[in-house]
């Protein structure tokens, strides 16, 4: 007679699956929660304490931790001496262990939940299971997953669960048990940096290929969300999200939560922003936006932070947009932007969105891991360098320039007139290189914008290139060898110039 | 009396552990290798048959899966109703557990392992012990590292092991548990993107900041290496890598790894090429690779792709660089950078240096994951799109241009005259924006060069521009539905023009 262990902490299925295993000759051994559904359901039920002679201690924390249950998980019965072994000490085989684990998981997620609590849902019993049984998956099939029951039981009604089927199972046993006490130990662990790093997300996306159609992909999420994030999204009208879409998301969704105060408004293609605005409407920080750069802004990623209402969806809908975000869209606005066949729309929470977890990034043999850049310019000790101060005008175009130039992939260079982009230097390998480009942008714009670096000046050749064209205002980190020649330069041609004293490269 | 459970696959400071603890009036109970290594050096060792009232079955596979064990690790022994369930079954609790586990890790990475050695080498019972001790940390203390035996003495010593460092020590146990099991689950799964993604790396350097100051920052590697990576790189010279340094070492490394047929160098700047060459000697190629942009260059990474000679190490010492990377240095090159206090020289096996592995890069609440783009020219079916097709020499180049671009950041396009880049465009929101950088960076050489694009021309803007600077080939992928408009550009202009059919983009 085979024999099956059956120990769920998720319900789903059971009942139905263990009368199946009854029709097909299966004894049944249960135990607490479990064993009382089955019997409920006129199951036959074999209690452990009956397998193992041994009663349930320690309010259930040792019950199926017995050599009767782990000798009938680990024996080869096709060996000789494992079989008379197991005689010896009345051991019989177990082929199939149904177990899946306290919810330690839905725990953490609890409101509140004490340290006793989490640490009681530390499931010890349960993973020592499904691991012996995955090891020993040359003999024996193991389940930890309900959608898995039909299969393993047409296995089990042909002619038994396939060797490769039940291989697959072990594997998802062992990936079971990692995230599960990637879960535990993120839990336990102070360090942000231990020795060891095991990070665990789940599928929430398989995507149709990555950056190019011969790359695959898949979007994962983290299993516990901190906060509101892009992976948490509601997705309101259009086709799936790409790999590049969720990228450039990801970048529209940061720079536009740096404005917290203000309606802001976003456009970003390949990652970096290409127009930004703010305005006391979200009407007119989208105009604002879109004046910043027309051209690119097509077939772009656009971000809001504020509700979308009637008018600002009429101006969105007449360009084109792979995706839109906002944290709202009013029933009109709706109803205007899923007109659009090919726009996504996303509803993102934008309170605090960003998880403050690590940030990580593949490098040939391992990662980069670090936490996320969250300063802004409220915590910069931002000095005044030059002989005049900015303008009440300026200080405003500066304290916008900067977020913005923020989240443009470095060197970057940002101009910005009023509170709008009219210029965005980016991902330039020489400094100076990376102005100029703001400013060809720019054009007319350039004369009487402000400027915003990510990084200090090496020369004095930018701020020369920036007066020229009629820059008034620069914010930038400060802090290089030769920033006596930046500030002469700015001295000379009467702009004010300020350090932040805190620099944003960017590279990802 | 106090009881010690000790079982370690790795034996270094056991002994010396063991006899402290006798000391300090512990019992100690043990089992197979670590037993016979106490008693050896005179240890009283209790064996765990002898707790258990149970023999070692199926060759050791069950041994502390008892409840005699697990009694004594999971009881709460100031609890009455578990002193009571203790003493009915005469468990003993168990304070103190110190247990290794079979080092799958070096199991895997033995060449030819078989599979039954594998599976074999999957540790059951020593992740039931670590996991239920650390469970109860509150009353049990738990060392699964060599290293933690000083402190735990120390603590012994004085007034027993404190609460906070008994609660670090069951954490670092769920973290090794969940490395351990992601190494199994690798080992069995054969999807690329199940649905529970668990990753493990292991800390090669901690940073001393991220890509800011201002954000914190560690260097992982992956526990197995299929290949040699830059995580696996020996550094000859120089200070620490920073954060930037092995982002922008990962760019140039894949980049010059590109070219395996002849002699390569690459200079990198914010993790974009700023200078690439070639030629029949390094020293020709850096020379090309340093005359493409002898400006951005300074305070670059360089990488070439042979052994750097004495000729070429004198015109690279004569820049300054923040890391130069090599597969090798001969033994002058080596004394003459060596000179040079900042450079950083590393060392790495080009062959194939670049993991298989998924590349995965976070975004707000979880991760984007995909396989390498590791697909080039000649994976491509390149056609030819114009009237006229390229002469020996454009072909030659655009072979050269090609891998290139598909390094820059996207949108990018690279101008390039014989074999050596005289224009890069990258990171730029729109196409015909990124041309215009590469050829302003031309200059004079832009006439008679041939250009690449990473992505298809979205109008024929881009055509007319490349051929109105002088440009006489083009490659790109070709797919949009104006394409004919770009054909007709340059039909019109009498250049040629091929199509790849595959984009390169490149964001991060």
């Amino acid at each position: 007679m085979k024999r099956a262990l059956l120990s769920v902490s998720d319900k789903t299925g059971i009942v139905d699956f263990a009368k199946e295993l009854e029709k097909n000759g299966y004894e049944i051994i249960s135990t607490g929660g479990t064993k009382r559904t089955l019997e409920a359901s006129g199951v036959q039920v074999v209690g452990i304490s009956e397998v193992t002679n041994f009663p349930e201690i320690l309010e259930g924390r040792v019950k199926t931790l017995h050599p009767a249950i782990h000798g009938g998980l680990l024996a080869k019965p096709d060996q000789a001496d494992h079989r008379k072994a197991l005689e010896k000490q009345a051991i019989q085989p177990i082929d199939l262990v149904v177990v899946n684990l306290y919810p330690f998981k839905e725990t953490m997620q609890k409101k509140d939940v004490t340290e006793a609590e989490a640490i009681e849902n530390i499931d010890i019993g349960g993973p020592a299971m499904l691991r012996a049984a995955a090891k020993n998956h040359a003999y024996v099939t193991v389940v930890t997953d309900p959608a898995d029951y039909d299969e393993v039981l047409q296995g089990i009604q042909d002619e038994g669960v396939e060797l490769e089927k039940r291989r697959q199972l072990a594997a998802k046993v062992f990936r079971h048990t990692a995230a599960y006490d990637v879960l535990v130990a993120d839990y336990l662990t102070e360090e942000v940096y231990p020795e060891t790093l095991t990070l665990t997300y789940e599928k929430k996306q398989a995507l149709r290929y990555g950056e190019n159609p011969h790359q695959s992909a898949a979007f994962y999420e983290t299993p516990v969300h901190g906060a509101p994030t892009l992976a948490a999204a509601e997705q309101l009208h259009g086709k799936a999200l790409s790999y590049n879409n969720i990228n450039d998301a990801d970048a529209a969704l940061a720079l536009v939560s740096e404005f917290s105060d203000t309606k802001a408004a976003v456009a970003v293609k390949h990652t970096n922003p290409c127009g930004v605005g703010v305005g006391d409407t979200l009407t007119a920080a989208f105009a604002e936006a879109y004046a910043a750069d027309s051209v690119s802004i097509f077939g772009g990623i656009v971000a809001l932070n504020a509700t979308v209402d009637a008018e600002t969806a009429e101006a969105l809908s007449n360009i084109f947009l792979e995706v839109l975000i906002a944290p709202a869209y009013s029933h009109d606005a709706l109803a205007i932007l899923q007109q659009k066949k090919n726009v996504r729309l996303l509803k993102v929470d934008m309170n605090e969105h960003r998880d403050t977890s690590r940030v990580v990034s593949s490098v040939s043999g391992g990662m980069l891991v670090q936490d996320e850049d969250r300063k802004g310019l409220a915590d910069a000790e931002v000095t005044v360098a030059t002989k005049r101060g900015p303008t009440a005008a300026e200080w405003k175009s500066l304290a916008f320039a900067w977020p913005v130039v923020k989240h443009v992939k470095s060197n970057a260079i940002v101009l910005a007139k009023g509170e709008r982009t009219v210029g965005v230097g980016a991902g330039q390998m020489n400094r100076v290189g990376a102005a100029e480009i703001a400013i060809e942008q720019a054009g007319t714009d350039a004369e009487g914008s402000v400027l915003a670096s990510d990084a200090f000046f090496p020369m004095g050749d930018t701020v020369e290139t920036a007066v020229k064209a009629g820059v008034t205002a620069i914010i930038q980190p400060g802090g290089s060898k030769r920033d006596q020649k930046s500030i002469d330069a700015a001295d000379e041609a009467g702009i004010a110039m300020v350090f932040t004293g805190m620099r944003h490269f960017r590279h990802a």
